[in-house]
Protein backbone atom coordinates (compact mmCIF):
# COMPACT_ATOMS: atom_id res chain seq x y z
CA UNK A 1 0.00 0.00 0.00
CA UNK A 2 3.01 2.16 1.10
CA UNK A 3 4.13 1.33 -2.68
CA UNK A 4 1.43 2.13 -4.18
CA UNK A 5 0.24 5.43 -2.66
CA UNK A 6 4.17 7.19 -3.06
CA UNK A 7 3.54 6.79 -6.71
CA UNK A 8 6.16 3.47 -7.16
CA UNK A 9 6.17 1.88 -10.43
CA UNK A 10 4.70 -1.63 -9.91
CA UNK A 11 4.99 -4.15 -12.62
CA UNK A 12 2.33 -6.62 -10.53
CA UNK A 13 0.88 -7.29 -7.39
CA UNK A 14 0.87 -10.80 -6.08
CA UNK A 15 -1.12 -12.39 -3.85
CA UNK A 16 -1.32 -15.70 -1.69
CA UNK A 17 -3.68 -18.24 -3.00
CA UNK A 18 -6.54 -18.43 -0.31
CA UNK A 19 -5.93 -14.85 1.25
CA UNK A 20 -8.42 -13.23 3.66
CA UNK A 21 -10.12 -10.60 1.71
CA UNK A 22 -9.91 -8.21 4.18
CA UNK A 23 -9.99 -4.18 4.49
CA UNK A 24 -6.39 -4.16 4.20
CA UNK A 25 -6.56 -6.80 0.96
CA UNK A 26 -9.36 -4.62 -0.19
CA UNK A 27 -7.57 -1.79 -0.30
CA UNK A 28 -4.19 -2.58 -2.28
CA UNK A 29 -6.41 -4.25 -4.84
CA UNK A 30 -8.85 -1.20 -5.49
CA UNK A 31 -5.93 1.20 -5.28
CA UNK A 32 -3.81 -1.32 -7.93
CA UNK A 33 -6.86 -1.34 -10.41
CA UNK A 34 -7.28 2.38 -10.23
CA UNK A 35 -3.40 2.43 -11.50
CA UNK A 36 -3.90 -0.13 -13.75
CA UNK A 37 -0.95 -2.27 -11.62
CA UNK A 38 -2.43 -6.12 -12.33
CA UNK A 39 -3.24 -8.27 -9.17
CA UNK A 40 -2.37 -11.95 -9.72
CA UNK A 41 -3.38 -14.72 -7.34
CA UNK A 42 -0.42 -17.31 -6.87
CA UNK A 43 -0.07 -20.47 -4.37
CA UNK A 44 1.72 -19.17 -0.94
CA UNK A 45 4.28 -21.47 -1.44
CA UNK A 46 5.43 -19.27 -4.37
CA UNK A 47 5.16 -15.67 -2.52
CA UNK A 48 7.40 -17.73 0.34
CA UNK A 49 9.92 -18.87 -2.06
CA UNK A 50 10.19 -15.09 -3.59
CA UNK A 51 10.41 -13.57 -0.53
CA UNK A 52 12.94 -12.76 2.47
CA UNK A 53 12.03 -14.86 5.38
CA UNK A 54 8.81 -15.15 3.95
CA UNK A 55 7.71 -11.92 5.78
CA UNK A 56 5.06 -11.20 2.98
CA UNK A 57 1.96 -11.14 4.77
CA UNK A 58 0.01 -12.81 1.70
CA UNK A 59 1.13 -9.87 -0.58
CA UNK A 60 3.80 -8.97 -2.77
CA UNK A 61 4.60 -6.19 -5.16
CA UNK A 62 6.81 -6.64 -8.25
CA UNK A 63 8.93 -3.45 -8.72
CA UNK A 64 10.32 -1.98 -12.25
CA UNK A 65 13.55 -1.24 -12.27
CA UNK A 66 13.93 2.43 -12.03
CA UNK A 67 14.42 3.64 -15.45
CA UNK A 68 17.44 5.64 -14.95
CA UNK A 69 18.23 7.78 -17.72
CA UNK A 70 22.29 7.68 -19.29
CA UNK A 71 24.03 10.54 -18.23
CA UNK A 72 24.64 11.38 -22.06
CA UNK A 73 21.01 11.63 -22.24
CA UNK A 74 20.25 14.40 -19.52
CA UNK A 75 23.00 16.09 -21.25
CA UNK A 76 21.28 15.99 -24.61
CA UNK A 77 17.97 17.24 -23.52
CA UNK A 78 19.35 20.68 -22.31
CA UNK A 79 21.11 21.33 -25.47
CA UNK A 80 19.95 24.76 -26.69
CA UNK A 81 18.73 25.86 -23.61
CA UNK A 82 20.56 29.28 -22.16
CA UNK A 83 19.72 27.89 -18.41
CA UNK A 84 19.69 24.90 -17.23
CA UNK A 85 20.04 23.29 -13.54
CA UNK A 86 21.73 19.59 -12.93
CA UNK A 87 21.80 18.53 -9.46
CA UNK A 88 24.65 16.39 -8.66
CA UNK A 89 24.01 14.49 -5.46
CA UNK A 90 27.87 13.40 -4.04
CA UNK A 91 27.29 10.23 -2.04
CA UNK A 92 23.93 11.40 -0.45
CA UNK A 93 23.37 8.31 1.73
CA UNK A 94 19.56 9.13 2.64
CA UNK A 95 17.10 8.24 0.31
CA UNK A 96 14.49 10.07 2.24
CA UNK A 97 17.45 13.97 1.13
CA UNK A 98 17.57 11.98 -2.24
CA UNK A 99 13.61 12.16 -2.72
CA UNK A 100 13.66 15.72 -0.83
CA UNK A 101 15.92 16.66 -3.30
CA UNK A 102 14.23 15.20 -5.96
CA UNK A 103 10.91 17.02 -5.20
CA UNK A 104 12.82 20.54 -5.14
CA UNK A 105 14.58 20.17 -8.51
CA UNK A 106 11.93 19.16 -10.33
CA UNK A 107 9.62 21.81 -8.51
CA UNK A 108 12.30 24.45 -9.86
CA UNK A 109 12.22 23.33 -12.98
CA UNK A 110 16.05 21.18 -13.22
CA UNK A 111 16.85 19.09 -16.23
CA UNK A 112 17.94 16.36 -13.97
CA UNK A 113 19.67 14.42 -10.60
CA UNK A 114 22.91 12.80 -11.21
CA UNK A 115 23.77 9.89 -8.87
CA UNK A 116 26.92 7.53 -7.97
CA UNK A 117 26.29 4.47 -8.66
CA UNK A 118 27.88 3.10 -5.33
CA UNK A 119 27.89 3.95 -1.76
CA UNK A 120 25.08 6.55 -1.88
CA UNK A 121 20.99 6.05 -1.79
CA UNK A 122 19.44 4.98 -5.21
CA UNK A 123 15.48 5.62 -6.03
CA UNK A 124 14.42 3.65 -3.96
CA UNK A 125 10.59 3.42 -2.87
CA UNK A 126 11.57 5.49 0.35
CA UNK A 127 13.23 8.13 -2.19
CA UNK A 128 9.79 8.14 -4.26
CA UNK A 129 7.36 8.77 -1.26
CA UNK A 130 9.99 11.30 0.02
CA UNK A 131 9.48 13.11 -3.14
CA UNK A 132 5.92 13.13 -3.40
CA UNK A 133 5.68 11.83 -7.14
CA UNK A 134 8.47 13.79 -8.81
CA UNK A 135 10.58 11.33 -9.15
CA UNK A 136 8.16 10.01 -11.87
CA UNK A 137 8.32 13.34 -13.42
CA UNK A 138 12.26 14.15 -13.36
CA UNK A 139 15.27 12.33 -15.26
CA UNK A 140 18.01 10.53 -13.03
CA UNK A 141 21.00 9.43 -13.99
CA UNK A 142 23.19 7.11 -12.15
CA UNK A 143 27.03 6.79 -13.04
CA UNK A 144 30.06 5.44 -11.85
CA UNK A 145 32.16 7.76 -12.01
CA UNK A 146 31.14 11.42 -10.96
CA UNK A 147 34.38 13.38 -12.07
CA UNK A 148 34.19 12.20 -15.32
CA UNK A 149 30.31 13.58 -15.71
CA UNK A 150 31.23 16.95 -14.12
CA UNK A 151 34.04 17.07 -16.61
CA UNK A 152 31.34 16.36 -19.49
CA UNK A 153 29.21 19.39 -17.76
CA UNK A 154 31.90 21.57 -18.45
CA UNK A 155 32.32 20.57 -22.03
CA UNK A 156 28.80 21.24 -22.61
CA UNK A 157 28.87 24.86 -21.47
CA UNK A 158 27.94 24.15 -17.55
CA UNK A 159 29.49 25.96 -14.76
CA UNK A 160 29.95 22.93 -11.84
CA UNK A 161 29.11 24.97 -8.31
CA UNK A 162 29.61 22.90 -5.21
CA UNK A 163 28.02 23.62 -1.82
CA UNK A 164 30.48 23.35 1.04
CA UNK A 165 29.83 25.55 4.38
CA UNK A 166 33.51 26.09 4.10
CA UNK A 167 33.19 28.52 0.78
CA UNK A 168 34.75 31.63 1.05
CA UNK A 169 32.09 33.07 -1.80
CA UNK A 170 28.38 33.15 -0.94
CA UNK A 171 25.05 32.00 -2.84
CA UNK A 172 24.03 35.38 -3.61
CA UNK A 173 27.20 36.45 -4.97
CA UNK A 174 27.77 33.50 -7.60
CA UNK A 175 27.56 33.47 -10.42
CA UNK A 176 24.12 31.28 -11.19
CA UNK A 177 23.06 32.92 -14.21
CA UNK A 178 22.92 30.44 -17.25
CA UNK A 179 23.42 26.54 -17.13
CA UNK A 180 24.33 25.25 -13.78
CA UNK A 181 25.44 21.74 -12.81
CA UNK A 182 25.34 22.01 -8.21
CA UNK A 183 26.84 19.49 -6.54
CA UNK A 184 25.34 18.60 -2.77
CA UNK A 185 27.53 16.26 -0.55
CA UNK A 186 27.07 14.02 1.57
CA UNK A 187 24.87 14.28 5.01
CA UNK A 188 28.30 13.34 7.16
CA UNK A 189 31.56 14.52 5.11
CA UNK A 190 29.76 17.04 2.18
CA UNK A 191 31.94 17.21 -0.66
CA UNK A 192 34.50 14.43 -1.58
CA UNK A 193 37.91 15.98 -2.23
CA UNK A 194 38.24 15.05 -5.61
CA UNK A 195 34.91 15.81 -6.65
CA UNK A 196 35.22 19.10 -4.78
CA UNK A 197 38.62 20.09 -7.14
CA UNK A 198 36.88 19.51 -10.20
CA UNK A 199 34.29 22.03 -9.63
CA UNK A 200 35.08 25.45 -10.89
CA UNK A 201 33.76 27.30 -7.53
CA UNK A 202 32.53 26.53 -3.89
CA UNK A 203 29.71 28.17 -2.69
CA UNK A 204 28.21 28.78 0.66
CA UNK A 205 24.83 28.84 1.97
CA UNK A 206 25.04 31.97 4.69
CA UNK A 207 23.84 30.70 7.91
CA UNK A 208 23.91 33.07 11.18
CA UNK A 209 22.49 30.90 13.89
CA UNK A 210 23.79 28.91 16.92
CA UNK A 211 23.04 25.56 15.31
CA UNK A 212 25.12 25.20 12.40
CA UNK A 213 23.42 23.36 9.75
CA UNK A 214 20.88 22.50 7.25
CA UNK A 215 19.70 19.27 5.98
CA UNK A 216 21.07 18.62 2.62
CA UNK A 217 17.59 18.81 1.31
CA UNK A 218 16.56 22.19 2.91
CA UNK A 219 20.36 23.68 1.79
CA UNK A 220 19.46 22.36 -1.81
CA UNK A 221 16.26 24.06 -1.95
CA UNK A 222 17.46 27.63 -0.86
CA UNK A 223 20.61 27.38 -3.17
CA UNK A 224 17.64 26.16 -6.04
CA UNK A 225 15.32 28.96 -5.63
CA UNK A 226 18.25 31.29 -6.02
CA UNK A 227 19.15 30.07 -9.55
CA UNK A 228 15.33 30.08 -10.01
CA UNK A 229 15.48 33.88 -8.47
CA UNK A 230 18.20 34.56 -11.21
CA UNK A 231 17.48 32.96 -14.21
CA UNK A 232 13.59 34.04 -14.13
CA UNK A 233 10.77 31.18 -13.27
CA UNK A 234 9.37 32.62 -16.57
CA UNK A 235 13.04 31.71 -18.53
CA UNK A 236 13.88 28.28 -16.81
CA UNK A 237 14.20 25.94 -19.51
CA UNK A 238 13.14 27.92 -22.27
CA UNK A 239 14.93 27.83 -25.72
CA UNK A 240 18.30 30.15 -25.87
CA UNK B 1 17.84 6.25 23.36
CA UNK B 2 16.50 8.73 20.99
CA UNK B 3 15.66 11.20 23.37
CA UNK B 4 19.25 11.37 23.88
CA UNK B 5 20.23 11.67 20.93
CA UNK B 6 17.96 14.49 19.79
CA UNK B 7 18.75 16.46 22.64
CA UNK B 8 15.39 16.79 24.40
CA UNK B 9 15.82 18.00 27.36
CA UNK B 10 15.31 15.12 30.01
CA UNK B 11 14.81 15.59 33.77
CA UNK B 12 15.87 11.64 35.06
CA UNK B 13 15.77 7.88 33.68
CA UNK B 14 14.20 5.93 35.34
CA UNK B 15 15.83 2.06 35.41
CA UNK B 16 13.60 -0.52 36.60
CA UNK B 17 14.89 -2.31 39.68
CA UNK B 18 16.80 -5.79 38.90
CA UNK B 19 17.09 -4.51 35.21
CA UNK B 20 19.96 -6.52 32.94
CA UNK B 21 22.91 -4.14 31.95
CA UNK B 22 23.26 -5.09 28.57
CA UNK B 23 24.75 -2.78 25.39
CA UNK B 24 21.55 -0.90 25.34
CA UNK B 25 21.49 0.16 28.85
CA UNK B 26 24.68 0.72 29.16
CA UNK B 27 24.36 3.18 26.41
CA UNK B 28 21.91 4.72 27.84
CA UNK B 29 23.35 5.41 31.09
CA UNK B 30 26.57 6.04 29.70
CA UNK B 31 25.04 9.21 27.32
CA UNK B 32 22.85 10.44 30.04
CA UNK B 33 25.63 10.80 32.65
CA UNK B 34 27.41 12.93 29.68
CA UNK B 35 24.68 15.11 29.71
CA UNK B 36 24.16 15.41 33.51
CA UNK B 37 20.80 13.37 33.39
CA UNK B 38 20.60 12.14 36.87
CA UNK B 39 19.38 7.71 36.33
CA UNK B 40 18.11 6.60 38.92
CA UNK B 41 16.73 2.94 39.89
CA UNK B 42 12.84 2.62 40.64
CA UNK B 43 10.86 -1.06 41.21
CA UNK B 44 9.24 -2.17 38.24
CA UNK B 45 5.79 -1.88 39.70
CA UNK B 46 6.19 2.37 39.60
CA UNK B 47 7.25 2.22 36.04
CA UNK B 48 4.34 -0.12 35.29
CA UNK B 49 2.04 1.98 36.82
CA UNK B 50 3.73 5.51 35.34
CA UNK B 51 3.96 4.16 31.55
CA UNK B 52 1.54 3.41 28.96
CA UNK B 53 0.13 -0.44 29.10
CA UNK B 54 3.36 -0.56 30.44
CA UNK B 55 4.96 -1.02 27.36
CA UNK B 56 8.95 0.79 28.97
CA UNK B 57 11.41 -2.05 28.78
CA UNK B 58 12.80 -1.52 31.73
CA UNK B 59 13.67 2.30 30.88
CA UNK B 60 11.78 5.69 31.31
CA UNK B 61 12.73 8.95 30.86
CA UNK B 62 11.11 12.39 32.68
CA UNK B 63 11.12 15.01 29.81
CA UNK B 64 10.72 18.71 30.72
CA UNK B 65 7.82 20.47 29.91
CA UNK B 66 8.63 22.23 26.62
CA UNK B 67 10.26 25.66 28.17
CA UNK B 68 7.48 28.14 25.53
CA UNK B 69 8.22 31.64 25.75
CA UNK B 70 5.13 34.08 26.29
CA UNK B 71 4.57 35.88 22.86
CA UNK B 72 4.69 39.01 24.18
CA UNK B 73 8.35 38.17 25.33
CA UNK B 74 8.79 36.86 21.56
CA UNK B 75 8.15 40.32 20.65
CA UNK B 76 10.11 42.54 23.25
CA UNK B 77 12.92 40.70 21.97
CA UNK B 78 12.55 41.88 18.51
CA UNK B 79 12.54 45.50 20.03
CA UNK B 80 14.89 48.11 18.76
CA UNK B 81 16.02 45.71 15.80
CA UNK B 82 15.46 47.14 12.27
CA UNK B 83 15.33 43.70 10.70
CA UNK B 84 13.38 40.70 12.29
CA UNK B 85 11.59 37.44 11.49
CA UNK B 86 8.90 35.58 12.78
CA UNK B 87 8.01 32.30 11.48
CA UNK B 88 4.05 31.64 12.20
CA UNK B 89 2.93 27.86 11.94
CA UNK B 90 -0.95 27.81 11.49
CA UNK B 91 -1.57 24.46 12.52
CA UNK B 92 1.35 22.62 10.93
CA UNK B 93 0.38 19.08 11.53
CA UNK B 94 3.74 16.91 11.25
CA UNK B 95 6.38 17.35 14.28
CA UNK B 96 8.70 16.28 11.79
CA UNK B 97 7.80 19.46 9.68
CA UNK B 98 7.89 21.57 12.44
CA UNK B 99 11.23 20.70 13.56
CA UNK B 100 12.69 21.16 10.42
CA UNK B 101 10.71 24.37 10.01
CA UNK B 102 12.56 25.29 13.42
CA UNK B 103 16.10 23.86 12.38
CA UNK B 104 16.14 27.04 9.40
CA UNK B 105 14.54 29.61 10.74
CA UNK B 106 17.13 29.35 13.41
CA UNK B 107 19.92 29.08 10.76
CA UNK B 108 18.83 32.10 9.46
CA UNK B 109 19.10 34.19 12.50
CA UNK B 110 14.77 33.98 12.76
CA UNK B 111 13.62 35.21 16.41
CA UNK B 112 11.63 32.69 17.09
CA UNK B 113 8.46 30.59 15.99
CA UNK B 114 4.83 31.35 16.86
CA UNK B 115 2.61 27.58 17.23
CA UNK B 116 -1.24 27.70 18.43
CA UNK B 117 -1.50 25.80 21.15
CA UNK B 118 -4.13 22.99 19.58
CA UNK B 119 -5.09 21.10 16.60
CA UNK B 120 -1.49 21.63 15.17
CA UNK B 121 2.57 19.89 16.19
CA UNK B 122 3.71 20.66 19.22
CA UNK B 123 7.36 20.30 20.26
CA UNK B 124 7.44 16.48 20.78
CA UNK B 125 10.95 14.72 20.76
CA UNK B 126 9.94 14.11 17.25
CA UNK B 127 10.27 17.72 15.96
CA UNK B 128 13.39 17.90 18.29
CA UNK B 129 14.94 15.40 16.36
CA UNK B 130 14.26 16.56 13.05
CA UNK B 131 15.46 20.31 14.63
CA UNK B 132 18.73 19.06 14.52
CA UNK B 133 18.62 20.33 18.21
CA UNK B 134 17.92 24.04 16.71
CA UNK B 135 14.89 23.72 19.08
CA UNK B 136 17.23 24.40 22.14
CA UNK B 137 17.99 27.50 20.36
CA UNK B 138 15.02 29.47 18.85
CA UNK B 139 12.09 30.69 21.23
CA UNK B 140 8.44 29.08 20.23
CA UNK B 141 5.11 30.68 21.54
CA UNK B 142 2.27 28.38 21.98
CA UNK B 143 -0.81 30.93 21.91
CA UNK B 144 -4.57 30.10 21.82
CA UNK B 145 -5.16 32.83 19.67
CA UNK B 146 -2.73 33.45 16.09
CA UNK B 147 -4.63 35.71 14.88
CA UNK B 148 -4.68 37.91 17.56
CA UNK B 149 -0.80 37.66 17.81
CA UNK B 150 -0.73 38.76 14.17
CA UNK B 151 -2.93 41.68 15.19
CA UNK B 152 -0.12 42.17 17.59
CA UNK B 153 2.55 41.75 14.97
CA UNK B 154 1.21 44.84 13.05
CA UNK B 155 1.06 46.65 16.06
CA UNK B 156 4.93 45.91 16.84
CA UNK B 157 5.73 47.18 12.86
CA UNK B 158 5.55 43.32 11.08
CA UNK B 159 4.19 43.19 8.01
CA UNK B 160 2.30 39.97 8.03
CA UNK B 161 3.17 37.80 5.22
CA UNK B 162 1.31 34.89 4.33
CA UNK B 163 2.41 32.13 1.82
CA UNK B 164 -0.04 30.71 -0.51
CA UNK B 165 0.21 29.27 -3.68
CA UNK B 166 -2.57 30.85 -4.92
CA UNK B 167 -0.83 34.39 -4.37
CA UNK B 168 -0.33 36.65 -7.28
CA UNK B 169 2.77 38.28 -5.95
CA UNK B 170 5.85 36.44 -5.99
CA UNK B 171 8.38 36.30 -3.00
CA UNK B 172 10.89 37.78 -5.57
CA UNK B 173 8.94 40.61 -5.35
CA UNK B 174 7.22 40.62 -2.51
CA UNK B 175 8.70 43.78 0.18
CA UNK B 176 10.61 41.23 2.65
CA UNK B 177 12.46 44.14 4.03
CA UNK B 178 12.79 44.27 7.88
CA UNK B 179 10.24 43.19 10.37
CA UNK B 180 8.29 40.18 8.65
CA UNK B 181 6.11 37.74 10.36
CA UNK B 182 6.07 34.69 7.97
CA UNK B 183 3.02 32.54 7.99
CA UNK B 184 2.86 29.05 6.67
CA UNK B 185 -0.32 27.14 6.55
CA UNK B 186 -0.86 23.02 7.46
CA UNK B 187 -0.08 20.54 4.93
CA UNK B 188 -2.86 20.08 3.70
CA UNK B 189 -5.28 22.97 3.58
CA UNK B 190 -2.86 26.10 3.26
CA UNK B 191 -3.83 29.19 5.60
CA UNK B 192 -7.19 29.07 7.29
CA UNK B 193 -9.45 32.02 6.21
CA UNK B 194 -8.85 33.86 9.31
CA UNK B 195 -5.44 33.82 9.29
CA UNK B 196 -5.35 34.54 4.96
CA UNK B 197 -7.70 37.35 6.14
CA UNK B 198 -5.35 38.95 8.40
CA UNK B 199 -2.12 38.98 6.56
CA UNK B 200 -1.18 42.06 5.24
CA UNK B 201 0.14 40.42 1.64
CA UNK B 202 0.04 36.34 0.37
CA UNK B 203 3.11 35.95 -1.44
CA UNK B 204 3.43 32.86 -3.75
CA UNK B 205 6.65 30.40 -4.21
CA UNK B 206 7.06 30.39 -8.12
CA UNK B 207 7.11 26.46 -9.24
CA UNK B 208 7.38 25.53 -12.69
CA UNK B 209 7.31 21.85 -12.50
CA UNK B 210 5.28 19.75 -12.94
CA UNK B 211 4.36 18.02 -9.56
CA UNK B 212 2.91 20.42 -7.98
CA UNK B 213 4.35 21.66 -4.79
CA UNK B 214 6.94 22.01 -1.85
CA UNK B 215 6.97 20.12 1.22
CA UNK B 216 6.06 23.40 3.57
CA UNK B 217 9.47 23.21 5.22
CA UNK B 218 10.94 23.10 1.87
CA UNK B 219 8.99 26.32 1.24
CA UNK B 220 9.74 27.96 4.36
CA UNK B 221 13.34 27.30 3.73
CA UNK B 222 13.22 28.73 0.70
CA UNK B 223 11.31 32.12 1.56
CA UNK B 224 13.50 32.53 4.88
CA UNK B 225 16.34 32.45 3.07
CA UNK B 226 15.10 35.49 0.35
CA UNK B 227 14.14 37.21 3.57
CA UNK B 228 17.85 36.71 5.23
CA UNK B 229 19.48 38.05 1.27
CA UNK B 230 17.25 41.57 1.27
CA UNK B 231 18.13 41.82 5.00
CA UNK B 232 21.64 41.03 4.88
CA UNK B 233 23.38 37.91 6.40
CA UNK B 234 25.61 40.10 8.12
CA UNK B 235 22.92 43.03 8.71
CA UNK B 236 19.96 40.32 10.33
CA UNK B 237 19.23 40.91 13.91
CA UNK B 238 21.51 43.77 14.46
CA UNK B 239 20.50 46.62 16.33
CA UNK B 240 18.60 49.55 14.04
Amino acid sequence: MEALDAGVPLKEIVLADGIKHDRRIDGIVRKAKAQGVPVRTRARSELDRRSDHGAHQGVMATVSPFPYLPFEDLLKATHGRASSLIVVCDHVADPGNLGAIARSAEVVGAAGLLIPNRRAAQVTAVAYKSSAGALAHIPVACEPNLVSCLKRCKEEGFWVIGASEKADDDIWHAPLEGRIALVMGSEGDGLSRLVAETCDMLVALPQVGKTGSLNVAQAMTAIAYEWLRRNGADGAGEDA
